[in-house]
């Protein structure tokens, strides 16, 4: 079953909007308070390139933890996973996504995952180029290659207020650069990563780079290769084990689709074989996720029989 | 695709079996060592009925922590999933399998998911029954109905030696006994989980039951409920994010089904909506699955197009 | 400067007593439960015998964690430091004193002194004996011989108590016999165990056994060896570094003298080469030391200028 | 009983010297590479100015992690002990040095003493000044006030290679600015501490130090106050609890005085109204400390009872 009219899509969005009083939006960056709580939108991109909506749909937000699936699938194309996992582990962790103690207590040091906070440094890390501006015209490429659009903004202000405040990703990187898992300038690493976290987007660009993945790899519309389907499989796989923070597991158990989310209040699904969505809410529930749009996300699991399980 | 014949399977059996030099028998389990560690075998059972076997696929061990997901499945039809999630996370965790430290570092103290033991132990705590004699045969009785058999033995040797050794599960008890996640003698409790241990099974009959849970809850031959859908998908979702021990991501990254392991050897997979499988190899690496189990595993699901993601 | 009379050490304890109101008695032993909050006394006996009290200084009460000095110097004396240091460390820690985590995470697994529950746990079962009777004589006979009298009582609701819910030490001690550091019989050690804490003592002869250990070992009054001076030593060491839970740092400071606190609400004190001291008052702080307690000895080592530093 | 020759000093060192070569010197900072594991020297100085020497005891090294004891003392004096301790713990640990593993598990987050890097990087974040230049005019004045000279250097050369892979402390740094224990900028702080780190001293003058520590803060030749008593007792303190890394409880047991240990090899001692030690010897245990130097301070302890347990 799946969806036929943006209508139905509307009432499910209705269903779960009273949710987003349960939640608050995120204030670790202060640029994200500024974000409207009662926001919920939603678009689903099917693999035949059809697309449904509800909500503003077309209503920019950052990508934040988003943007750890679409860096770890870039440096898996360029870089090769040989070199990728060797930097960073393939096992989820019942510890939060900012942690370090595990670097100190794991032998040999290296993050987990590259869904938590340390593993996504060492993906950006990887980042191949002379220089930041090559290696963020590397990236971005990539992204716009995804979206099939030839310009993607990043918005400044956000990733400077990440910048200017992000303290523990500061320190998860000398922790790292001691035990020679990243390499090069701290400083520099962090604009990078935080301007890839600063990446706009909308719900229906959301949808559709889900809809890549969901489709192994391939535009759902033109079918042209974006992703090796290697890649794109490991990528689901992430999103299943780990990329929903410390509620990874419960979300598998409840709504069983790869999907990915951040503190801006998106949520990217990848349904394989069926369709991408994409979700903004900013409310977030205490583990980071949207509280509405966890909620809506499983009334569309339910009502179209999305879970691989 | 699909396997068509036993000559098929046996081909792949022999081009994992050489693994089998690579690994060991587990020796923390005193009768444990006394495996063949040059043993290898497997079954496939579509859920039309169709059956694929390769090796001595008759050969009789015992379940370990495959037993853990059936546990699991029996609490969550006899108590519900309220009650279960209750004493028993959700999540994943990147400490090892009879870790005791998160129960200590977390708040409130709760194992974090039912794979491990300390979470194992609190699921089995959940049985039913006046005595040790009402839980155990509760139990029985739900593998059996699993098996459509009418008895199912038990090692009384593997799980008398596993009980007089269980010094860590004991601490494991006790720990969760005084936060109140389980109650009771903590004796019975680990006679019950030593002796649920050592059900023995083959490698036929664990692909019987991973194609229950393949077939929603489904006997794959008569079509008849065994275990409620969402049950099924629960205990599918588990063996994903954590069914492997601390090699679960990797395992999902790399093979891509919902499976789980036992330090006997076995792994039982459950390919949604295709074939249970079971397999047999005692010689483990070093995170305590089957070593050249695993590579058969990863053999059958590339040539079978079995990942999920 | 030393203490002349009596009246002198009221007035300090009439100083000191306002500060039970902001204490509560231990409540994780039922039998616990029971003490009178309001409850503090003083004895100080010099090393020339001379003695003075203050408050209620023949009431009897538990020695709890005091007896993990007292029964370290008996196995000191009976097995010699180099067996006891190959089973339990000689470390500081700044976790609290009935965790286990570190028995997981330290390599290898040994508790980090034996002021912890970890270590005293580990030290009472190096007594030396045929059975229970024959390990219990000897200790009782050395605690006997240092108060210098022919029978000490223990307080059987107490130990019952405590061994009926002992439920974390019954875990860390089956850690620990995982890990070899501890062999034979949980419960019988934790009998043994919760019967040492059990002892019954005034404030009168915990100032007794403090002297012993402020006259390199001698009794105050005979000046018979009680200890050897090397064990009386170490014993005044491990009181500095850890004798006062997650507070002994602190109280090194502030105090600056050897001392070991129980759940019950004593403290023993061994001032070197001038006197011991028993306090009891049965009001904790949030560290499980006496709250008016720990403020008559800062306002006695402050006016005898104690410090040791 | 006290020396009276430099001869029997000479006697003690060549006893212990035979150690040097279970040692090596420390190889984490690139300059220190080059000292020489062979050097032993000890300096004595008593309480009435007399001084004792064996070994090359004008030989220049840097203060190290010595340098914590002095920069505790300084802002014990210029801020007090409510702001001090309200930004550092007073509580030994078990964990290394170096580790950052309680910050993220104890709550607050707060480093638990004075003596581990994290602390040591809080304190230094207390001196006071405008300006780098002002910070750090106020601390060296204060090392010249307590050695009564007026110029004290610091190796420009370990500095910079201890600033230029420190990386683990800009973890520690960053992390606790995050948690608002430092404030203002890393690398300034760094570089503060890094050249606190590099301050030369040889033997002598160690042992002039440690005699005004001994000396309850007065010099031992003009008994000038140059730190207030009670400064000098918290100091002292914490230099028994935690002033020889993770060997500090086994010193406090084998030695017994409060001593600091740094990885450049010195050892500086302070014997309560006794007298100071300075002793240099760099190649070092497995633990950070002067392997002879650890020897050498045992032998003169013996003979002449300095243990103050």
């Amino acid at each position: 079953m799946s969806c036929k009219t943006n209508e139905e899509l509307t009432k499910l969005v209705e269903q779960a909007r009273p949710f987003v009083k349960y939640g608050k939006v995120a204030d670790y960056i202060p640029a994200l308070k500024e974000s409207n709580p009662d926001d919920l939108s939603v678009s689903i991109c099917y693999l035949d390139g059809t697309r449904f909506f509800a909500g503003d749909y077309v209503k920019k937000f950052t990508l934040q933890s988003i943007s750890k699936v679409i860096a770890l699938a870039y440096v898996l194309i360029e870089n090769g996973p040989n070199e990728v996992f060797s930097n960073v582990g393939m096992e989820p962790t019942g510890d939060p996504f900012n942690s370090i103690v595990k670097l100190e207590t794991s032998n040999p040091s290296k993050p987990l995952n590259p869904m938590i906070n340390a593993g996504a440094l060492a993906v950006t890390n990887m980042f191949k180029g002379e220089d930041h501006y090559e290696k963020w015209e590397g990236f971005i490429q990539f992204v716009q290659s995804l979206l099939g659009i030839e310009e993607v903004s990043w918005n400044e202000n956000v990733a400077l207020s990440e910048f200017n405040t992000a303290f523990l990703n500061r320190s998860l990187g000398f922790f790292m650069k001691q035990y020679e898992i990243i390499h090069g300038d701290i400083e520099e690493l962090l604009f990078l990563y935080t301007k890839q976290c600063a990446i706009e987007i909308n719900c229906s660009q959301l949808a559709t780079i889900g809809a890549v993945f969901a489709n192994e790899g391939k535009d759902p519309v033109t079918q042209e290769v974006k992703v090796p389907s290697d890649v794109a499989r490991i990528c689901k796989t992430f999103m299943v084990t780990c990329g929903m923070y410390n509620a990874s597991g419960e979300f598998a158990t409840k709504v069983g689709i790869p999907a990915k989310s951040g503190v801006s209040g998106g949520i990217m699904g990848a349904v394989p074989h069926k369709c991408g969505i994409g979700v903004f809410g900013p409310a977030l529930d205490e583990k980071g996720n949207s509280i509405a749009g966890l909620n809506l996300v499983q009334l569309m699991s339910d009502r179209y029989q999305w879970s691989i399980f």
